[in-house]
């Protein structure tokens, strides 16, 4: 696996950000009204031509360059496609997550709408899973400086999690040689609706290299 | 939680599948484009007004209707805004599962591209999980034609999962009263990547009705 990774300066990160962010907040915005939409079918046929010539002019020229940068004050990967924090990626919400000051424990506060949907009105399951994933991965890699990977993971939902504003957390509970195990949840205002608990692996490499 | 849903026919399905299908898979593509677009940022601006401009028409008449549609014939429901299997809902790759007959076993090909990421060029852990949680939920359910809700659910990653063409399997392992005991797993064409076990539970409701 190649983890190569170019370092940019916290200057640079800013305008990256604010070149590609509002593109990928205007494809979530087309992505929950495409859902929702119920004009009649010429308007619908319409809007995909139109959407098909702006990715024809988008793939006129390819950036495959920097997929992983790192910023230089702060060590933090620059995970632009990832599913769940990637600010270009309109798929993920994206999740901010914060840290404390000793790396031990993570947290974000963020939104859930119709495209993270299971049963109505409910959050996906997996989408629990997905973001919990996410937030055990972030508190055992120290903020995804350090590579440890999903050993397991298991999340044991409480009671349905309602689409609309959402907090997850998630902590360290001990490290044992290459294991760390944490802990995390998800909530919304009356409480927590799934929890999780998982096992990461520092893999052999990194051992070697450390 | 409201359940209650409309029954239509499969050729209503296939009217409203031909209609909607299309431009799901066109804002895909934009997605995709988004995440890799190396276009200078005139361009990117000027991609953005376009995009929004046709979220605005879409966003014109809203069809909050038929969320939850049954197929007559087949009594599986429309899960159009479903984040895994929604055929309205672009950050669904989406997975076509299907049932062997008598409902014990569920199976999915499918292929995961950029938007779907976690370390360079794999697949997010949480997104393996995701996939997982769906199908185990719907052999769980039988097709989504029971209320089974996820009680737990475990997965070991045996190794990462690469972007790409992939393989899903879940099937029933016993049934004890109100739980269903399943398992599952990922494949690339080298063998299994991550497997998982879940606990899905009928809700009382159900049971009060069964």
């Amino acid at each position: 696996m190649d983890f190569a990774f170019d370092v940019i300066s916290a200057d640079q990160h800013d305008q990256l950000v604010a070149l590609y962010e509002p593109l990928a907040r205007a494809v979530r915005g087309l992505i929950d009204a495409s859902i929702h939409t119920g004009v009649d079918e010429q308007t619908i046929r319409d809007a995909q031509s139109a959407i098909e010539s702006v990715t024809q002019t988008l793939e006129s020229t390819r950036h495959d360059g920097y997929r992983t940068l790192r910023v230089a004050e702060s060590g933090r990967p620059v995970a632009w496609a990832n599913a769940v924090i990637g600010v270009r990626n309109p798929i993920a919400p994206p999740l901010t997550i914060h840290h404390n000051a000793d790396a031990t424990r993570c947290w974000s506060e963020f939104s859930l709408g119709a495209p993270y949907e299971g049963p109505p009105g409910r959050v996906h399951g997996g989408v629990c899973a997905l973001v919990l994933d996410h937030l055990l991965g972030e508190v055992a890699s120290e903020g995804l400086t350090k590579p440890r990977f999903t050993g397991t993971i298991s999340v044991k939902y409480l009671r349905a999690t309602p689409l609309g504003e959402l907090r997850a957390e998630a902590g360290i509970e001990r490290v044992e040689g290459v294991k760390t195990f944490v802990r995390g949840f998800i909530a919304d205002a009356e409480g927590i609706t799934a929890e999780a608990e998982g096992v990461f692996i520092e893999p052999a490499w990194a051992r070697d290299a450390g």
